[in-house]
């Protein structure tokens, strides 16, 4: 089955037009007709060949939306005409005591949804800039939200649930004083999740500019963290700190905001190291720095059905598939509010 | 009252005898005629001034046993004759959240043994390095060690406690596997306590040598962590890791070692950075670095308890106070198994 789809051939050249193959749908597949794609840094970052081991063609997108257009014979989750998502993971080993635990993000053999080995031609996967994408029943989630907002639905698979899930484990809930650093693509759905969670919700930015944007998305305060003495305010009333700045900074700053016990997670991993923290500001107070990786499929599904009751979705700005590379520009100057999503409509043409 | 002790009158000088005045025990305080007390390299860091903020003269020394000589008229917990210790924490504010839960470690109002703010002359505490010295009740535990043991108590009340209130807040116990990385003064501590508590324990060293007095102590297994092949065999095994070593080091070699959501606990602060930790490792598998400060005034109690019923205590070499001196370039050298004790009993003289 051919399909239309946008990605690049190299990892220096723009992303263009393409024809890929998508698979027959087996007894435990799902062909879903792709209505709307996010567009997620891990893409950029992918197609551009800036982390080892991208494979050409490369068709990003792991934030995907769309209606089931056939299921195979096994199928028993899902059926034709459903609204369904489909996040980072397309396959993981299904027997490991991560994908026991319903954690495959965390399974050795978890394949993502784009670059990830698979036994199919070309031998990589092919991701959601395209018309269409077959899946395995496991890794496909009902979509609970009304139609009119499925494209601002596509985000929640990725920038949601990658901040979702850090804030369930760590449990933020009412009575907690919880910090979002970062107020981009992951740190706007972590305000809106954490407030929506009952938390006391404290916005890290380093723009002034964004102080009213922040209030807007849900913090209940917000502080410029170039400010030392906003910063000096919250020492040590932080419950948790949810850390979404993937660009080298000082960790320190915000591990004297913690609360003994407390943690401080960050969920990018910066090209080059952070400056080394300092061991005495987590000594002190028993804190810890924890990492956290998008979450598993049951709790995915649990997020959108979340994000479902309470009217939650990302705040994006749709995109034709042809301005991808645009778009891409514009996201490295943090010139987006706060999601690109393809329409995937425009691949047709 | 004065008393005998053994101190530094500057940073550049040898540790000599000296003349130090103790207050008169008030209504809530305990006088106690020190028997042994530890060394710590806390007391070499701070005597040499390697800290900023030494006071002098500086008299080190928070691993006290000993017994009581005289008590208040409102103390109620101790008595004339019993065997006690104090260990780093002589005073808290004991209003504060951590006072309340019994963690007066992490107190920011935590007055230390020596070297502490205090209204009392000289203006900052001295520690067990002496004769004999008075403590406020609170924080004055009960020693159920056989008088014999009385030496190898001593160590407990800093490496002791340092190692046993991490291993238990983070669950350690049957069915878990725990490395403990370091064998000296504190590693030596873990691994005892680690192997009590019921978990099967990882030591990791440098050095070959130690390979089987790491075994003697309770290790299940012995890693040379030089040795790569070594390492890889415990790749994603353990759910837990106590490290111990102050020196900078590569913590990556250890995150990775760690299953899913396993924590690793900095309990010594380099003095400069480790190199900074590679966040992949911990995003991967959802893992945490933390750190912890000695142990509470309870948990302190419940460890010597538990070193009394299970018949654990350090290994020590004895020495006489005017050995203090050699002795310190011996622990720099890591020519110590595992922990110097001085025989109080020789300051008299
Ligand atoms: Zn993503
Ligand atoms: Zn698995
Ligand atoms: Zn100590
Ligand atoms: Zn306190």
């Amino acid at each position: 089955m051919t399909v239309k789809a946008y990605g690049a051939h190299a990892g220096d050249q723009a992303l263009v037009s393409m024809d890929i193959t998508r698979r027959e749908p087996g007894a435990h597949d799902v062909l879903i007709d792709i209505a709307f794609c996010g567009v997620c840094h891990s893409d950029l970052h992918t197609v551009r060949a800036e982390w080892a081991g991208t494979q050409f063609p490369c068709v990003p997108g792991h934030e995907i939306v769309g209606r089931i257009s056939a299921v195979g014979a096994h199928v028993s989750s899902h059926k034709v005409g459903d609204l369904v998502g489909v996040g980072c993971i397309v396959n993981s080993c299904k027997h490991c005591a991560d994908c026991g635990d319903g954690l495959e993000n965390y399974c050795d053999g978890m394949v993502g949804t784009y670059n990830g080995a698979t036994e199919e031609k070309p031998g990589w996967t092919l991701g959601g800039y395209s018309q269409q994408i077959v899946v395995h029943e496991r890794y496909v989630l009902r979509v609970r939200h009304p139609e009119q907002d499925l494209a601002a639905v596509a985000p929640l698979l990725c920038a949601g649930i990658t901040t979702y899930s850090p804030l369930r484990h760590w449990n933020v809930g009412p009575g907690k004083k919880v910090g979002v650093v970062g107020i981009g693509g992951l740190g706007h759905m972590g305000i809106k999740l954490a407030r929506a969670m009952g938390a006391h919700v404290v916005a890290f930015t380093t723009s002034e500019s964004k102080r009213a944007d922040a209030r807007a998305l849900g913090a209940n305060e917000v502080v410029v963290s170039r400010n030392a003495d906003e910063m000096a305010a919250h020492v040590q009333s932080l419950d948790f700190i949810l850390d979404t700045v993937a660009a080298p900074h000082d960790l320190d700053a915000f591990l004297v905001l913690l609360k003994r016990d407390g943690t401080m997670t960050l969920v990018g991993a910066p090209a080059t190291p952070h400056p080394s923290p300092n061991v005495f500001n987590q000594i002190m107070k028993r804190r810890a720095i924890a990492g956290s990786m998008i979450g598993g499929i049951p709790e995915t599904q649990e997020m959108l059905d979340f994000c479902a009751e309470y009217g939650i979705v990302a705040d994006i700005e749709l995109i034709r598939a042809e301005e991808i590379n645009v778009a891409y520009e514009r996201m490295l100057k943090g010139d987006v509010k706060y999601r690109f999503v393809i329409d995937n409509a425009t691949l047709s043409k």
